[in-house]
């Protein structure tokens, strides 16, 4: 590929690859923005921390002034309320009892509040026994919506929110309103159209909530969340609390959707040269560092990413083994040895895979943090 | 998908999910086969670790008779000789001293040997300074060859091994062979095109082979690697050692290319349904814990798996979000909170990213085992 300014960085070999490396003065911005316009727009931001899975960047966060987090798997939140946070939002249907009995006990010792999401009477069910088993833990409850990625959720055309709401009371567990994700939005290609799901997304929610208000469930906020719809879209009217994640790092899933500028990639991959031939350069990252990803939901880029050198050179990675990647370059072959910056399609992907990342001052101080929640399946 | 006995296999639902099953038996069963080939052969068994990362299956695998392993990076050789391990073999270029010096040190304290690879000038250079620094390291260093996957190695058309064996013994380094990854298999499509790499393969080493002879490289050992054209073709005459890796646990990739039984499969993910729409059953697994595999090398399935719950019934995993799988399902829908078994398309990629993994002996106990070079990347 050509040299390309918008691509252009500081590159320096400082230690072995490959790492992450995380721009701090970046990331600063990119919290920054977004609790910015959570904050004009008078809604609560609640970050989702599968994205970073990093007790210094939720920390960040919340010092910028989050409300909370928001967590896919209870053993996230174990991590962090472990790691100081107060607020879980768990957005995860819970089938068993078991599965959060464990996260609810730390809550009750740390006096964190968690809430949880249903979408079926087996959930209500689940989460009250699993309440009765922990009466001193600060529990709510969410309905999800299905907004139309259809995964999980209600479907707002019916009334199987009022229902379950109606459940939850006679299981006396506390009704903490509506919450949605349009993950769908990032096969939408565009602003415009992502703009538009967002904008549906508000009007499927605000039906519910109506709906819920007839029967008597007056105080129901609205959460929303997707990176996607948080950048593309102004906040909607009636919305209480967004739920973006991606949005710490970004990646180049957001820049190919045109919600990110190249300058905002705060996540990117160091890795090195280790051998040139007539067809590919090959760096030691493979898929067990960069993720097979190629968008989140379905997306589909042509690569895995693009790796720059310091003059700007860009190469596409055409190919992932295990640990090595295959870079097609055209009339200058990088030189083996030398370090070059990857730009991976899914940040979230990435950060998953490794133990730590190296935040990267403005200075070039190099500060390894640990991803505290990796591997929290559970 | 229909019900289809060969997928059939009794399901405990014992512990929270997701999580790695191994079934010990098959993995016994599968050790020992590709150890009795090669003991047939009259090879040496080198097997790649990186599948596994797993100390206990090494372990397993040295008493069933392999001479040593094979390891990606340096970071995984040190995990395995902390663990016991003595002979190494690190298929992977050096390019800087500095990436192989812990590596080396460790092996001096622990009497480990080493084998390094090279293939080109400055790998010979980086591995002279390093043992350099290391005096007491035992370290020899193979001549990697180019069979076709066009990632590392030598060309074999060209006289670069020579030269790189002559390189070696001016800088006295011990010579310690060639070695091959035919991992280009994988895309070959069937065992009668696998066993055909296989069989140009050994005719490309060969030819290497008799080129340093006649310059005087007499004691010129052929290693070769790649579960594919290990499982699709005898072994071939004048090979010395096989390095395959994924025939431990094999997987989807290895039943499509014809290589494996699905009776074969050691490694499967257990999973439990969390909500069910008229479009998908959704699972609790995703992308951070199944990958997005579509297969090694560039290999392309339609799906991300098939999930089978206890009596049979199949479905395709469709789509995957980081912590959800997207289940089709056309007129038995699974039973939220029940669990199934997934066989991925990738077991190495599913074994990279976990913490640990469930050993399931035949009498129902599991026993949980660590992925003990899990983000070994360095």
């Amino acid at each position: 590929m050509d040299m390309n300014q918008q691509w252009q960085r500081p590159l320096l070999d400082d230690r072995l690859t490959p790492y992450i490396e995380i721009d701090a003065a970046r990331l600063e911005d990119n919290l920054q923005t977004m609790q910015d316009k959570a904050s004009r727009a008078g809604v609560k931001l609640r970050p989702h921390i599968k994205t970073h899975k990093s007790l210094y960047i939720a920390r960040r966060q919340r010092l910028l002034g989050a409300c909370g987090i928001t967590v896919s798997k209870p053993a996230e939140g174990e991590v962090f309320i472990r790691g100081g946070e107060r607020d879980i939002l768990l957005a995860y249907p819970v089938v068993r009892a078991e599965s959060v009995a464990s996260l609810l006990k730390l809550a009750a010792q740390h006096q964190a509040k968690v809430t949880l999401i249903v979408d079926a009477p087996h959930g209500v069910a689940a989460i009250a026994e699993t309440s009765r088993q922990q009466p001193d833990a600060d529990v709510a409850v969410a309905i999800k919506v299905d907004v139309g990625l259809h995964r999980i959720g209600v479907d707002p055309h019916r009334d199987d929110a009022v229902a379950l709401a109606q459940a939850l009371q006679a299981t006396q567990l506390r009704f903490a309103g509506l919450v949605s994700h349009a993950g769908h939005a990032y096969g939408a290609g565009n602003p415009e159209a992502i703009a538009e799901i967002a904008q549906e997304e508000a009007r499927l929610m605000q039906r519910v909530q109506r709906k819920l208000r007839e029967a008597g469930f007056t105080d129901c906020p609205l959460s929303v969340g997707a990176t996607p719809t948080a950048l593309a879209a102004p906040v909607a009217a009636g919305t209480d609390e967004i739920r973006p994640g991606n949005y710490a790092l970004l990646d180049l899933t957001a820049c190919r959707l045109g919600l990110s500028r190249v300058n905002d990639l705060a996540l990117s991959v160091i890795a090195r040269v280790v051998a040139v031939n007539d067809r590919f350069a090959i760096i030691d990252a493979g898929s067990k560092m960069l993720s097979s990803d190629k968008g989140p939901h379905g997306t589909n880029a042509s690569g895995f990413g693009i790796a720059v050198d310091e003059s700007g050179v860009c190469y596409e990675i055409a190919k992932l083994s295990e640990e090595h990647g295959f870079l097609i370059w055209q009339d200058n072959a990088p030189r083996v040895g030398s370090v070059l910056r990857i730009y991976p399609n899914h940040s979230c992907a990435v950060m998953a895979q490794s133990d730590s990342y190296v935040l990267r001052h403005a200075d070039g101080r190099a500060e390894v943090q640990p991803v505290d929640a990796r591997g929290c399946f559970l």
